[in-house]
């Protein structure tokens, strides 16, 4: 495929042109003919193959099952709970023919799955006995947007969205937290390697029919906040919307209690943003569709050979390895492309090399290069690919707490929220505060205890942490 | 979840009410709100999860990387090739406002993706280095439907959809066809346990804008015929409609050759009708989202131990067990449940066989119970396992092949094909003889060499397989 032989605008010179610049040369998308939308090319697609992996298996061990409800949704479901609608309808797409003819009624595309998942609760939960119900999707939506940007805000979005229903408020809670921390917080930490914030939203930036919002929190590379994954507590909202009721064992009704939660494809754009330098992007190798390339210099019988056992050696060993012997393209030119795409280790097999059984390893995070001994060479990648995936995380913490600045007023939180985030009391923000900072396009980001661990719902003494974001 | 008590109509007596009762039965899906649209159930999505893993791996394994494209096609696009549009425009829905106005240009929710996929492949590939070019997406897509039956023709369905560009005629025939036996057959006879004839498809039943299309062709319960899977050769069509050319070596461009090939959430109502009974679902154990169940018939500390520890030594071998202690429903309507559910194995475990070290096997395929003492448990499910996999291709087999008549005439066909499929020359039938066939509500499921191997493309003396179908 056609590329750009030159090198990428600079994160310092230009962050979004960079991000942009990114995004194509790693060959990860590109926007869709239609206004927003996008096309997941097969790298950018193969991390989310990875990453979806690494959610799903979480969500599964939290105890809920995968489903699948209907992309079309009647207009009206939508008006029945009465913050939900205004906070989404007008950002819907409406589908107003079909067969060639009007429709009836027309059918809205989700923008979310509250309304048509909590029609059909009503139907299944009868009794205490069918609690809880833990539900999850991994879906397309799309919402109307007037500014897209690839992966962070497109009009389409794959995502995952779970809904939950639970007999009592505190079992809500829990789910909600349980998610937030097992699946969406574990998942950033560990596997995209993002140091995260999380806590609660403020009432000004929950989510549109829920009664408390959390959300995980990173900090991009340029300073700003992305926000990563988000669990919310419905309370009885839609329970009274859609007549959700269950008998409890002497018979009586009460409304369940729910939850909904969501993460997607923007958590690429926090991956490139985060970890991504000026020689493109750099995986952390959890999700590296191929965490080695084996580069070969000049192709002939030996060094075809040599490679091929080099890659069965690796596979062998659990690695996801490619094979480059495309060597009808330039040596440099390939090398460019594969570091651009973030592949963790490079092995170059040269002809010199190989006559004295060695082979260069290069890391991508560094890009160090070291001369190796063939049979050395797994402990070597290993090595390179353990070390990769501390150094990401050690250099993101390490930048978030550089531009992470604790303040005492707002006066002060707005001066350190140029450069990154502040972090104030939650006392001295309030509604008021909020006012004040989105004069300057600042948010709270969520609210949290000094230690940063998740506070407790009623629990008065919070830090907010304020920032800019996308 | 409210269950219905009573028994299931039989086979015999209404096949088309015995289908509903069993996807209602088993929870698999229900009626979405939105005219044809459907909700998956964790029982029935799990069943497309295990299916869609066999698959993907397989599409992986011939070489093809995952991609997303858009849900929104400009209405324009479906036009650029001619037969595709005569054949899809009519099924398309429209979506004609966003963000509460109307849109400028209106889009239609994808039927089928050749045309966004193509835009974008123009673009791809310049030179013969970009073939060939081997992309799959797991997607949901929508079509316009005047009847509809869950799983077998719904208005949204979930599938992948296979589109491929290659330098030569003779690469995009043998990749078509790698496809359909590698990926499609070997799941639907190894996996799914159906036999299936394949073949290639009459001018008449081809894809609308292909110049071949292959297909694999299940025999259902009731001897009607069921489209499985169908891989397409699409010729130059949309190269030249999208202008999609290649450089060779010297230079010189042409338009690529192309495949797609697609296979769909159908496949989970084949299943139901190839291998069900009047008891509901008997599922294959490599799509059993739970191969075992271990049910506890009373409730006590002992027996729970017991149950746990019989689950975990199943898991350890690498079956998917579930535990059934919710004995405050009765042990026989629990029973019926899984049994509608297709669970291959069930272990009763009661206080009196535990006390003698003992438990009650169940397999579903037969219904037959025998008491195996627990040291030769894990032996004893293997083998039922085993045993149900053998026993669900062989009675699907047995039930083709007795319903399966060679004949000589059209004449005969039609009155083969009244209980099953007929299979007659291929010259006896051609273009007026379909419409002869036609007629009575027949059609030519596939043409196929008399030995049921994949036809070449020019061979004249093919089998045609006629019959009435789904």
């Amino acid at each position: 495929m056609a590329k750009d032989a030159g090198g990428l605008t600079s994160r310092a010179e230009d962050f979004p042109r960079w991000y942009q610049e990114v995004v194509a040369g790693a060959e990860m998308a590109e926007n869709g003919p239609v206004r927003g939308t996008m096309v997941i090319r097969p790298w950018g697609f193969g991390i989310w193959e990875l990453l979806q992996g690494e959610l799903d298996r979480r969500i599964k061990d939290a105890g809920a099952e995968n489903a699948y409800f209907p992309l079309f949704i009647p207009e009206a479901f939508l008006g029945l709970e009465k913050e939900h609608v205004e906070g989404f309808s007008p950002e819907t797409w409406v589908v107003t023919h079909g067969g060639g003819k009007p429709l009836e009624e027309p059918v809205v595309v989700r923008p979310t799955s509250e309304t048509v998942v909590n029609h059909f609760f009503a139907k299944w939960i009868q009794s205490h006995r069918d609690l809880p119900l833990l539900v999850n999707q991994w879906s397309n939506v799309v919402r109307w947007e007037m500014r897209t940007r690839l992966f962070l805000r497109t009009s389409e979005f794959l995502w995952q969205e779970g809904h939950t229903a639970h007999a009592t408020e505190q079992e809500a809670t829990d789910y909600a937290v349980r998610i937030l921390r097992d699946a969406y917080l574990d998942t950033i930490e560990s596997v995209m390697r993002i140091p995260t914030f999380v806590g609660l939203k403020t009432d000004r930036e929950r989510f549109a029919g829920a009664i408390r919002t959390w959300a995980c929190e990173g900090m991009m590379g340029d300073g700003k906040a992305l926000q990563l994954g988000t669990s919310h507590e419905l309370g009885q909202n839609f329970a009274r919307a859609f007549d959700i009721q269950y008998a409890d064992e002497s018979g009586a009704r009460s409304y369940v209690h729910q939850t909904s939660w969501g993460a997607s494809t923007r958590l690429i754009g926090g991956l490139i943003m985060v970890h991504g330098d000026d020689f493109g992007l750099r995986l952390p190798p959890a999700l590296a569709p191929s965490q080695v390339v084996v580069m070969v210099v000049r192709a002939d019988e030996h060094t075809d050979r040599a490679s091929a056992a080099i890659a069965d050696e690796l596979r062998s060993a659990g690695l996801r390895v490619r094979i480059d012997d495309q060597t009808a393209a330039s040596f440099g030119r390939r090398a460019i492309d594969w570091e651009r795409k973030g592949v963790p280790v490079r092995i170059e097999i040269g002809p010199r090399d190989l006559a004295e059984d060695r082979a260069v390893v290069v890391r991508r995070f560094d890009r160090s290069k070291q001369s190796v001994g063939l049979s050395s060479l797994l402990a070597e990648v290993r090595s390179a690919l353990e070390r990769t995936s501390a150094v990401l995380h050690a250099e993101a913490l390490a930048f978030r707490e550089a531009h992470t600045t604790s303040v005492e007023t707002l006066e002060e939180a707005v001066e350190a929220a140029a450069e990154g985030f502040a972090v104030l009391p939650a006392s001295e923000v309030g509604e008021a505060g909020e006012d004040t900072l989105a004069g300057y396009g600042i948010t709270v980001r969520c609210l949290q205890r000094a230690d940063g661990s998740l506070p407790g719902v009623d629990e008065g003494d919070l830090s907010a942490v304020v920032g800019k974001s996308y």
